[in-house]
């Protein structure tokens, strides 16, 4: 979700390129309090959502040295009243988990709560290795993130191979052999539930991939798409607005260098007297832009931060508010407040922060250093954000820098295909659905149109990162209540079908 | 191919278990002149088939440690003869290499050879990692095989993870993105070749997948079936031939009792003076029985041993020739000549041979003693061999003893599935050909029905282990020739229809 941007990556050349720069996992770099962002994750835990296991999980399935051998207790959360019991062979929903502590996503991924009494599911939600409480090295999470010996083991074809063994066990302990195993996942957590379907067929019969990018890799996706999205979105809702965000850099910069100027930037933004530079400031605006967009949902949410609904629009009414005349840094401001301060209990705000209220550590940093090359940063002369290309090399130099370790772009085209997956899929494959909101700046990087009768698109305009997973609310509109109801029967028929097979064929 | 049998597990139960017998990766324990044996190595070495030619590959693709960084030259044979070139998106053979010399195998698999011209294809033949000259450690055997840490990268999933890393960047440097890529194998290399087209449908468009005993695991198939099958296979030629090996092995155990029986034994069966003992002239018998069930070929051939057409035909002809009249020890010695002596210039034979003439190392011990978890060595009271139970635990013990090591026999079933792999299929996946021969023992663990449309059974009842890949020659009988055929027909409409998408599709 949110996390893996390179949130810094947005707003600088090539040229200048800061430690900052590439922080592709950290949560935003700059936040108002920890207790407001760890609302996400307390809210609804005592609501009994669902009940905390443990599997005994080996630490590498491809290889067989001794220390693959090595074994870490890895979380799952299971809820299973509505299920219809493995007598009925009823199914069993999972939920792939991605770069975080897995009741976060849990949390935010209603969809199958809601669903689970109409289908009598069995909901299983699977922590994502390195993350939250499911740490190898003896949950030492200090030690497993040491170095890159011990990060090793923190990939995406480990995560896969994990759920697969835990599925299986499960399905066996529950003698539940014949009940249907359905993947959803968002974000990263979808691009693992599409591909868990492509590889583990034998494991899941579908997938529900929620915004997943998989084409973000090996310049099947432009560099800039990711910046003009966000860009579009502002625009759309006022023309004044973009030019206001898309002129602030500027001045900020001119600000910054002039004597005293930091500490006007300092008061303009109530910035808490710890820390403030140009790069962090910028850093600090460009999240609250970047993931507003990603969240530009219809109703107002608490995901990354608390929101209105429509946030995009609330930041441009902000900007383009009367009051606040020509004053730039007023109007910016009042969109950051937008997103940082909806509750409006801030009194100031810390551009740097150590919190992990989601138990991401550093993992998305590795990932995004070892396989993740998704490369989002470019910004063309139109964008919201400063002009700037994309680099690969300055992704290389940070991961030298910080891992000692050289990214490998060409793995996960290598190990999953991407380019030209219309022509691969057609006759290859089934059962998947690729749900993408357009407003999202990751829809760039996703699958937009039917490659099959059985492997579709759904595609919603007006819709943000993942929203179709999210809890359902009674203003949701009508656009949003429908392709859940789509996505909703299509499933339905892969289990029919399933059902189907599991009388009539051998 | 032959070389994956638990050889020696033939014939003991599991009280008598004795280090010889598990020797999975041995090639036939006792030979008759290494030279002899290494025939089939050289015989066409000559003739240019081939281009050999070396890629850099990575010790490790699923993860991240330094360590995984490490390459090595992983080698593969190239044939352009009868290309159609890249601006022709002509297509590309792949055989995908098992365990031993890739040169063994591709001097043994002219069906690509001999379509290539039809085809306009290039062929291509990789060696799989930690055989022949493709080993890691510089290229240092010794080392490389000298304990579990340097042995843990010999796995299947990093097999087909360089498969596809080797064929993605050949293509890339032959500008030959959009040529199709089909992929061959028989046997382990067969069950590589299948899982390559489910696990890199984006790398292969489709695969023939040659007496693959993929669905061997998870107890899918019966432990019972393989012998079953060498068993029926004497049976039908003659029921004295069945009754006379039958009865054999208690004759052997009675003289080797007696004082001076070992004496009689060596001289019975021409052993030379080295060795001998029961166990190894036990498991010298079963070897030989065994493979010349395996390639009970139609016409004289040179794969494992040199032998005439039919063999077991050849066999039984020696055990029922009335001039051996009551003398079992010379029945049998006549039948273990035809194996072992075909040419007949063998004086004498050895029972312990350490020779290596097809580059196995002792990579398929390893294999089999982490997952290739293939149990082979039931014996039922009908059994050619003495009744005996398989045992999952003598595995274990043995893996231990020698590597200390356990094997995770459920791995295989969890990565690619197995289990009703018909219903699986059915909807997911397309572009596979199973071949089997129902002489051949491994083929109770193959796929025998058409699962779908696209991913079909082709089965032959008087063919042997991937007869179909054989270069053909003028006494093929028809059977032979029209199967042959009908895959060279179904692979014509494969890339047919690849070009067709090429045309049409985004």
């Amino acid at each position: 979700m949110a996390i893996w941007l390179l949130l810094f990556s947005l707003l600088f050349s090539s040229n200048s390129i800061t430690i900052a720069k590439i922080v592709p996992a950290g949560f935003p770099s700059s936040i108002v309090q920890p207790e407001q962002l760890s609302l996400a994750t307390t809210k609804t835990s005592t609501n009994k959502l669902y009940e905390e296991k443990y599997f005994t999980q080996i630490l590498d399935h491809f290889n067989y040295n001794p220390q693959s051998y090595n074994t870490f207790q890895h979380r799952y959360l299971i809820n299973d009243k509505h299920w219809g019991g493995a007598k009925n062979n009823s199914p069993i929903f999972v939920y792939t988990g991605n770069e975080g502590d897995i009741e976060w996503f849990t949390q935010n991924t209603g969809f199958m709560f809601e669903t689970a009494p109409h289908f009598k599911a069995l909901l299983v939600f699977i922590e994502h290795r390195y993350y939250g409480k499911s740490i190898p090295f003896g949950g030492n999470k200090e030690r497993a993130y040491s170095n890159s010996t011990t990060l090793g083991y923190l990939s995406s074809t480990q995560a896969l191979a994990d759920y697969a063994t835990l599925i299986i066990d499960l399905k066996n302990n529950l003698t539940a052999i014949d009940s249907p195993v359905v993947v959803f996942g968002g974000s990263y957590g979808g691009m693992l539930a599409a591909w868990f379907r492509l590889k583990y067929p034998h494991v899941a019969i579908g997938a529900l991939a929620s915004s997943a990018p998989i084409l973000n890799f090996d310049n099947i996706t432009s560099p800039f798409s990711f910046n003009n999205i966000i860009t579009q979105d502002f625009r759309s809702e006022s023309e004044n607005c973009y030019k206001v965000i898309k002129g602030s850099w500027q001045k900020i910069e001119e600000t910054a260098a002039k004597p005293g100027g930091l500490e006007i930037l300092r008061k303009s933004f109530r910035i808490c007297k710890n820390y403030i530079s140009v790069n962090s400031l910028e850093g600090w605006l460009g999240t609250a832009y970047t993931y507003t967009a990603m969240t530009d949902y219809p109703t107002p949410t608490n995901f990354l931060n608390p929101l209105p609904a429509y946030p995009i629009k609330q930041m441009c009414k902000a900007i383009d508010h009367p009051k606040t005349g020509n004053n730039t840094f007023e109007k910016l401001y009042g969109a950051a407040n937008i997103y940082y301060n909806y509750t409006g209990d801030a009194k100031c705000f810390d551009l740097i922060d150590d919190s992990d209220p989601h138990g991401m550590a550093s993992g998305w940093t590795w990932q995004a250093c070892t396989e993740m090359i998704l490369l989002t940063d470019g910004n063309n002369v139109d964008s919201i954000f400063p002009a700037s290309n994309y680099s690969y090399i300055d992704r290389l130099l940070y991961c030298k820098d910080r891992f000692d370790i050289e990214p490998r772009p060409s793995w996960i085209p290598t190990e999953f295909g991407a380019r030209h997956i219309h022509r691969v899929l057609k006759r290859f494959g089934s059962n998947m659905i690729f749900f993408n909101g357009l407003r999202d700046p990751w829809s760039g990087g996703g699958v937009l149109k039917d490659i099959s009768k059985s492997v579709v698109a759904i595609v919603a305009k007006k819709g943000a990162h993942h929203v179709d997973l999210r809890f359902s609310t009674s203003e949701d509109p009508k656009w949003l209540q429908d392709l859940r109801k789509r996505e909703v029967h299509i499933i339905s028929k892969w289990i029919s079908e399933y059902y189907h097979s599991l009388t009539y064929s051998s």
